[in-house]
């Protein structure tokens, strides 16, 4: 595995750098020539004794991944130097056995299947800690007044528990989609040269039926070598995810700015602080999600550009494939990781929150104010009274509290605990408990676990 | 309706046109509205003569859509100076019931979604007419053989049917993801200013729920206003729809040169010719599709792009989705009826197939022969003499056929009739057959129809 | 011209929707089909009178355009519906003379040169004018301090000046890469129906090189009917200018967040309010400009995509290009003149500013401090001192100024005039004066205007 | 640098693998410092023996790549931990100078230049390669007579000649926009922790200066921290350099198809074979050239995507920059190498492309017969009667010549070595010399070599 990166381990995690790399693509081709060979005899295309062999040689630490790389360059793919060197390395009379009736794309497809496979994995498992962090905060904050922002604007109040609770209803959104993708969207790749599994006569469909068997992917009706709807699915499922973590990481860094927070990432040693500026405490974690999600949405448009392919198999959409799959999955799990990062010891400051709700002065809940005087004196009179209050309010000092107060069109109907009721953002919260508690419940329900 | 276009009624369909136009967008903001109120009512929210009155003013010819669009430049959003000028045609009474505990993007969203609904009917009719199409030609030409091209260039021999068949699976995948988008991706969006159906106090839910019967559209657990995986992934049924039809116009236009003639598109008045070059026929639906395409995949870069939507409404990447999800519908609308267009009495050469089949003289079989072979004499010294063989043909004129019965360590094992059984195409197409079947047999059950 | 969009006014500008309208294209062709027959006329290859019968009749609005669009889908390209219905109105001595020698390409190609050039010089004006709004922002807010905010966070104190001379930079940038393209970017195309100009026999250089004098356009070496570099280029060209003012945007919106208050775009009648939250005033200039600038975006990974073309005319590429540069086009005039709006009048809080750069209570110059001291009593000490000092006004509520002064480590070798001094944000400014200086003189000295 | 990839050398060089390698931007970052140290020593800002010591430690090779780039996570980039380790290397006297008045941005901006400067460097010299290959085309196959082909159909007769002259001069359009940014799209970037160079008071300047002469790249008026106009330029210029290869690759595979044949990649050991089809010669280089070109088209989309950086330093779209730098750069450089290896031995079938422009039958010059005709007959008898014969020739067996000579009509009129000579392809070309002379003399021009 490649260790002298800078910048690999901000943009990936090791796991996903690991199921992702040259190795494991190699490993995969090799596991996919191992189950062809066993998948051929236990169809009585191959002797047993022939897929034993071979399978026993099909260990990627046995090969020499940089010269199958230089020799890929003339072949035009991979499998074609592989094959070749795993013949090498088999016993003759089994030698001629491998790769029986099958093609490099057969191979090559399959095995991006169980890469993809093994990245859908480490991804879910990476988006259930996500999921978990976002309904920790959820039901801890559900309480916690923090102005609602439009257009980047205060509008009205809300908790952070219901941000919170969003948030966890968009992951969980996105993994269904990711977990729906990994029961039904792969499935082997095997036609042979040209889709007809010809060289296995009349023993391409039980063959094709026992591969998918032996690699525990399911059998698509067809070969799919040109039709690549699964894989910009693929990147569908991975792009919606990292754009999803991608809003979370915009609304913390745009909480953690020095005038409005909110949040902080946790610190520790040589996080987020500056050399220069002491007091900086940088949402480092933040930041790198969305670079990710940028490099994410790069693959994302590549492969869904790239599902032209010509004829049989095509001439260079199909070779983009290759890396851009890989990047993909390493970029989406450096935005889910990162996210965990950013949410794990999240420093919440309630009462900055509180503080921010606080700042115009009353004006957050003119609405509210305007409904419940209505209700006394009819729309439009309070309509009128509140909108002039609240132009006082937005030029002058005072708060809405003392303009409403002082005047007696309000004073008169309502009571100073009225007014005050009013003008209290946590009486004006409408469902947001309910939409917090729904969230919660998808979140139990469907990962199965407490809510920390 | 905009008329006066050069390039539009290439890219897209009048239908879907009509479906996406600014007046569309404007009938479904108040089909929204008119199902508010209606659901206000209904809740007892509102008074259900007001919910009447203004359902009877939510008619878009009641407006005048470009002032409203010059009204949106300083408002922001097109609903503002809808509601107010709904407000303004809806008697007194009830005029300070429009839009009552709404917020503009809930109208937008939940219009957004309706004009999904409907482009998605319209698409998945024409998508039905393209898998009608393709169906027919796996059905027809089921034993028509032509060439099988990897890398473009000819590989072994296929039948057009099987190639039919291929488009005919992919398309039908993406159909299916369409149809499953339709019945739970769309949702209502309803969360008043900031998500939280403050002013609908305890009624919100109620509402809600009452709303999305109205309009016949899933209620989401929470409002979905930052939440933009369902647009993301509507972009993805787009995209992949896109591309999957661009694959079937991209074989067309290989097939259709004038090198390979295998296929023609229909000619007719003034279509694909050339003023200049009368022998040209011009694949012109072909190279139309590909052109949506192009635009398609634009779009869906985009809207994954615009994900991060900042707090509770985005400030840009929202506002750039409306253009983006009807330019999306429009085009993969036009390259969808442009593959019809393009497959809708393709003239089929089966004839010139069988030439390019024949074209090298035998060596797309050589596979074939070496295996028949190897069951008499091994297939090391099977190998070294069909290798040999095909050599000759490939630099000299000769065909395999000729040089393969002069050679003794041939026609001594095989006959005469065995040679020319080894060397018939027609009988090394392996599974082609059970795989048009299968394609075939997932058309009729999914779409419940016949094949033509 | 379309009048009847919701969206249309937001993304663009008039004048822009009109020079690419589908009327404007129309037009441009005709002016090529025009200044072709004038060219070969000057050259001798046809009549002087064909010439002018056919220019007199290269008039947009003697054509019906909605069915020149219909017939467009079966022709494959607006130009051959064209033609027919040009020759349709000639004469017939001239009728024959129609569009001689040329192909569809070469008129659709070098109509794509008119439209991009009149495009350009429409965003060249509005550009000079967002420069403009930049330069007065720079001088008149050359000394209004602000904290400059890296990763947005609070790190060092600019000036507002200072941040609009880096906007004006950027600007001027993005304008001479404008310029530079409509100087040397634009070119006719014309090679005839291969590219070989074999029609004109001997004569197709001279006529050449007439048309481009015809069309005032550049005469490229070889014609560039399928090296679709400048096409590239174009995109890039818009899409650096979008990118740029979208940055203004960004930052325009940060601003203007209730918490950082630092600007507000002009009110208005009708502007960025909010119907029912009557206190927000919503950055709708800078939204609009981000939406646009997504926009932009798309087309420019259309067109950087769509080179691939195939031979001597592309199938779907060349097709692809036809709305990507109107769309690009009027996109990027979208987002130049909603810049222009958002800043016109932009209201600009010098004292929230102030208030912002001490909310740290002198956080925001601790470097300075540290420096100051250091001085005297060296660095490392100084480090330590200041670096405690902050710890405590990070986490208490006193102001560095206290810490400081009740330091005598501090006061000692300091006297308070000069802990004053050190603490002052305005004495810590660094060269951005000299900076605000540069970007002014280049304003000056490209646009030749004084600042307003 | 990293040696087991499969992936890798099909995708780029190994010159650009090591000129973007993560060592190699280590020591541009150390390169900086060291200039920083020097230029700070040379305006007297820190003591000679300081710069001398900081600059004896700037070299990659003393640091542990791997470590940096763990501890980069935390960081939020790598200039912080490279900073603390060169720090811990220089001796202490020295050490407090290290990185003296800088922010991690201006060091890696500043690193991104110089990587970037090499990569185009590389980049330019394999340019120089293709372009001589191209004219080296374009001038021995300057006679060579083939179909024009538009939107894939035969059109009228080119030769290669010219096809390979308009790749010359689109390559040689390219090459300019390479050079020329390579001159002036280069800068330094100097601006301290927030863009005023405040810690260096009253020096910001003349460091800024000194630093832009030790690094040899030009000063920017302005700090461009933000401004990242230079870096989409950067990525428009590869994404053209791509763009235009990748239609060079796109024309050979269709060439090279089995049923056109004119071209063949040149074979050798392991090049484009198959191992189960032995008359397959892929087209391998070619699909691997248009498979690099989707991977830059995708980073160029992310790099113009990526401008909008917030304030003084973003948060996540400068940090997605770094790695979408470096992948542009290799895949360009994939794409170009790929693109000599594709022309470098190409085998041209002269006599191939005889017999393709010949399979028409005559059709291919109809209109030069018409217009040799109507010299003698007039236009409209001889458009007629060449129609005629046209449709005979496409629905018959005839050729062209055969139907025109039985036809008194044109044998009266026309002598038969006249209708000869109008058939004749070669007659039939037009400008197409002048226009291989033009692309081959700016060749010789802007790189001063002669034509191979």
């Amino acid at each position: 595995l490649p260790t002298d990166r800078f910048f690999g381990p901000t943009y990936t995690t090791d796991a996903m750098e690991a199921a992702t790399s040259d190795v494991a693509w190699l490993q995969a081709m090799l596991d996919v020539e191992a189950a062809l060979a066993r998948a051929e005899a236990q169809t009585g295309v191959i002797p047993a004794a022939a897929a034993d062999a071979i399978a026993a040689c099909c260990e990627a630490g046995r090969f020499d991944v940089a010269r199958l790389g230089r020799d890929t360059v003339p072949a035009g793919n991979p499998v074609i130097p592989m094959v070749r060197a795993l013949t090498r390395q088999v016993p003759e009379d089994a030698a001629r056995y491998v790769h029986w009736g099958a093609t490099s794309q057969d191979v090559l497809d399959s095995a991006m299947m169980l890469v993809a496979r093994r990245g859908l994995e480490l991804l879910t498992a990476d988006v259930d800690i996500v999921a978990s962090d976002c309904a920790g905060l959820a039901r801890r904050h559900r309480d916690a007044l923090m102005p609602g922002r439009t257009i980047l604007q205060q509008a009205l109040p809300i908790t952070f528990g219901l941000k919170a609770a969003g948030w966890l209803a968009a992951v969980l959104d996105a993994r269904r989609r990711l977990t729906e993708f990994e029961r039904r969207g792969l499935a082997i790749q095997f036609g042979g040269a040209a889709g007809t599994l010809a060289s296995l006569g009349e023993r391409g469909l039980d063959v094709s039926r026992a591969l998918a068997e032996q690699l525990d992917l399911p059998e698509p009706p067809l070969p799919w070598h040109t039709a690549r709807g699964r894989v910009a699915e693929l990147a569908g499922v991975l792009g919606r995810l990292a754009g999803t973590v991608g809003k979370l990481a915009l609304d913390i860094a745009l909480m953690a700015q020095t005038e409005v927070g909110e949040v902080a990432e946790s610190g520790g040693p040589g996080r987020g602080g500056s050399s220069t500026l002491p007091h900086k405490r940088n949402p480092v974690a933040s930041m790198a999600v969305r670079a990710c999600v940028r490099g994410v949405n790069a693959q994302v448009s590549l492969l869904f550009g790239a599902m032209a392919h010509e004829h049989e198999r095509a001439a260079g959409a199909w070779q983009a494939e290759w890396p851009a799959v890989g990047e993909a999955l390493r970029l989406t799990a450096g935005a889910v990781a990162r996210t965990h990062e950013m949410l794990d010891g999240l420093e919440v400051d309630a009462e900055r929150m509180r503080r921010n709700v606080a700042m115009t002065r009353g004006l957050l809940v003119t609405e509210h104010v305007m409904m419940v005087l209505a209700e006394r004196i009819g729309r439009l009179p309070a309509h009128d009274i509140v909108e002039e209050a609240s132009a006082r309010v937005a030029t002058g000092g005072e708060d809405l509290r003392e303009v409403l107060s002082a005047d007696p069109r309000v004073s008169g109907p309502l009571s100073a605990a009225e007014i005050d009721a009013a003008l209290d953002p946590a009486g004006y919260l409408g469902s947001a408990q309910a939409f917090i508690d729904r969230a919660l419940a998808e979140y139990t329900k469907e990962l199965g676990a407490e809510v920390s």
